[in-house]
């Protein structure tokens, strides 16, 4: 199996002015469209908010609705959280977990009923009064999360010991309403996730579930989205309101913006004691369980969006890719023949490689040079192009999406070889990734190396004093939070970064984050 | 084969007093577990509603919630919801529709866009006024359905001929604040559901769609969920708010009454123009689409509770059943080396049945009488008991959900068998609900009859002469829907059956309904 470099044919073509693609929109529209309507006009570096809004919009992965912070996910990005779905649905049942579903309305009254949690989500519930002509009695909370109405139900269900472990999981909607400025995908009002809710006996059970699941966040964003995380445990005034404690994954996005990628709670006995949740252990003896929540949602897309994507657009990890392959067959108007050979051996392979997702583009109205473009926008891992030299050598052209890099390559080497270059980019957009975030992360000793690694978009990994204050005092003076504190912690000697005089704790990483 | 009639063996074992079924709680709680918490008390023919009550509750499929009308979909009602997910996304990809998401929130002013629609839904819609500590500046309504949310982003979406057909679905939860007492299912004011939304360059594939989805629906009632359907086309006063036309299936429940199974609507032009969804056709000639909305809801799911279900509780098609075979040891306390071959043999069968879903009740504080309960009042179509007896004969003893009748059988024709039963089962099913629904269509050619008829809980099959007042009355008369308009038409002479005097147009469905 010989990968041989070629020069891309239609380059050639392109002088021969005899030969005419078929294209029945004339050439200018189409390259009016190329450069306007479909292409990327900015680069990636140098506007990363354009940049990212122009990519989400015109790959037709989102459209903005009438209401500001509400989006519309489309099929393109909708297939990638069914492929995300997918796999964590099929694992967490193997871990014992079952689906459910819980109304989306919690009543004002319940959602009261812990107090660190009511405190921290009441700011952006969404409120519903009214119904038809009348007003509710009592206000109806959108659940921002739902950890409140699951465990007016979880008091009725768990009565003894027989009754535990309870492991629930839910797929559905959620709303907050920020006052931040909404981002697509990455803070948006209304959104898409799971949330597990899962009640144990005991502690050590309720712990070990903590970093079983994110585990399996952290393979979501490694295996799936090809995204390296950093692991840890949030500090106290980042953690989830009611947790006990939260652990978290963690990226760094190419702006130099850090961003939660999703959390696993322990929430101790807090919610248990609020809501009554107890049960009778194997002496008759009542007590109150231990509970876990964790979430992961549609920002994940997002983080892939910016994390991946380049210059010419989004740039998809095959294994959440919607379309692995797209054939697109380069057609000539003055010969019909050979056409229909290109055609025929197009639609052969798409069925040699039915394992794959390949699509065939064969649309008539469009040139071959709209085409590379459009998939390239849209971020298919590989292109395998067909023309009329191709059919004489009995062979394809492949372009990877991520490198740019051509082969021409025999047919009947195809299936084994695209499997192979697919894993191949999967791997590869994970190392660049993992090769970014590890030159990113800086570790500093001082409040002035800390600035300048912050002011850089970096991540500072610095000696810290784990207090509340000191955390305040930090993000108001240079606009960083903690993201979170690694389980493998160094033996640490010296005092807190920041000057404030008090011994280190902990390493942490600080930087800028959504 | 020989599939060989047995008496249970358990019930001779229940007179030797010596050897005592292992089970940890004392006998009597067990039984009255049985009798009043586990039972159901009621008689399905005595008293329907308090039956379907206690059947949902005891088979641990709902829960309900603080708010009224608002029910928790629990684990083993949710996995029948993801069987015809699974069966129906699949189809519905194959047909070339694609899922989305489109946002929780309508504003008030988008969802008054279509005249007839907003009529319609506006008495039953939840309106979100409050976030944090402000008030909106315009309401916000919770989808009762999406047309106008959805067709707000089609305007942008579609431009030219190219961009057609656009056929989107999407898995949601809506709500619907009606004001008829709640039944969880039947008429919840929080639902999940599917809704399909096409746009169409001509009427013909419109229409031509409509149909298409009509037959899905009724492959999900007729091949998963074993239930016969009435199709055809709804009357004009209970056609869907804003369309030109509603087909649906219905559905005939015990209690005589009916219910809408699901429904799919020809829109016409009617949203395409009042929200401007137009493009050019080939010629350049600005056209606008004609639209096609569709909705299956768990709704379907208390349908087939109320269909199949039986005096002893849940009675679940195999297709839809969260577990197919449910396998109970017989142990014996003075018998441990037997308990041992026996828990053994469990496993392997496990094992061996790994194509269907197969759960082993291992658990060591119920006895195998209670274990029988627990299972047929969930409705598992078939149990496979495993005694001391079997052990030697190498047998186990197959027991249906449907028609009680039990088998032994040779462990090594197993496999083979229960593949038999349990398409046997779901035939059986069928067929019982067709043989049901047959007999309860009655034909009738005046009011008198009619009356009869609907006071039977019994359908009414009747010429009529498709005025709406004429509907009216006779719903205000007897209570009386029509059902729908069945497809094919006999010639038809003579005039309504109600006594208006008017010409007979078609031959309709009457019934009782919700």
């Amino acid at each position: 199996m010989v990968a041989k470099k070629v020069k891309r044919k239609t380059k050639k073509v392109k002088k021969k002015k005899k030969a005419r693609r078929i294209a029945k929109k004339p050439r200018k529209a189409e390259n009016n469209a190329n450069k306007s309507e479909l292409g990327i006009t900015i680069k990636k570096d140098d506007d990363f908010s354009e940049w990212y809004t122009q990519v989400i919009q015109k790959a037709e992965l989102i459209e903005y609705s009438p209401v500001s912070g509400c989006m519309v996910i489309r099929p393109y990005a909708y297939s990638i959280w069914e492929a995300v779905q997918e796999f964590m649905d099929k694992e967490i049942k193997k871990m014992g977990i079952q689906n459910a579903y819980f109304p989306l309305f919690i009543p004002e009254s319940l959602l009261r009923k812990e107090q660190e949690h009511v405190e921290g989500f009441t700011p952006e519930v969404a409120w519903v009064t009214e119904h038809g002509t009348s007003k509710f009695e009592e206000r109806l909370a959108i659940r921002p999360t739902s950890e409140t109405i699951m465990y007016a139900s979880y008091r009725k269900w768990i009565r003894s010991y027989k009754d535990l472990p309870l492991r629930l999981n839910q797929w559905c909607n959620v709303v907050r309403w920020e006052f931040k400025h909404p981002v697509p995908f990455l803070r948006t009002r209304e959104f898409l996730w799971q949330e597990g809710h899962t009640a144990f006996a005991n502690k050590e059970e309720a712990e070990k579930e903590v970093l079983e699941i994110l585990n399996l966040y952290t393979r979501v964003f490694e295996e799936l989205y090809a995204i390296p995380v950093l692991r840890g445990r949030k500090t106290d005034s980042e953690k989830f309101a009611g947790a006990v404690y939260t652990d978290s994954v963690e990226v760094l996005m190419p702006n130099g913006k850090a961003i939660q990628g999703g959390t696993s709670h322990f929430l101790g006995q807090n919610f248990s004691k609020a809501f009554d949740i107890s049960f009778l252990d194997k002496k008759g003896k009542k007590q109150f369980v231990y509970q876990n929540s964790w979430g992961l949602s549609t920002r994940t897309i997002g983080i892939m969006i910016a994390v991946h994507g380049d210059d010419k657009g989004l740039v998809l990890p095959p294994r959440i890719a919607p379309i692995h392959i797209i054939i697109v067959p380069i057609l000539f108007s003055n010969k019909p023949t050979i056409n229909k050979k290109i055609i025929e051996l197009s639609k052969k392979i798409k069925k040699e490689l039915k394992t794959l997702r390949v699509e065939l583009d064969n649309r008539p109205d469009y040139s071959p040079g709209f085409k590379f473009n459009y998939w390239e926008l849209k971020g298919v891992p590989l292109r395998i192009e067909i023309g009329p030299k191709d059919i004489k050598k009995q062979q394809v052209v492949l372009v990877r999406r991520d490198t740019g890099i051509k082969e021409a390559l025999p047919v009947k080497e195809l299936v084994v070889r695209t499997i192979k270059i697919l894993a191949d980019i999967q791997d590869n957009l994970y190392n660049k990734a993992k090769k970014f975030l590890d030159k990113s992360i800086v570790k500093v000793n001082s409040m002035n190396e800390f600035k300048k690694v912050i002011n850089k978009g970096k991540i500072a990994f610095t000696p810290w004093c784990n207090s509340e204050e000191c955390e305040a005092d930090i993000r108001d003076k240079t606009g960083a939070k903690s993201l979170n504190i690694p389980f493998k912690q160094p033996v640490i000697k010296g005092k807190c970064f920041c000057g404030c005089g008090r011994k280190a704790e902990k390493m942490v990483y600080f930087a800028r984050s959504y």
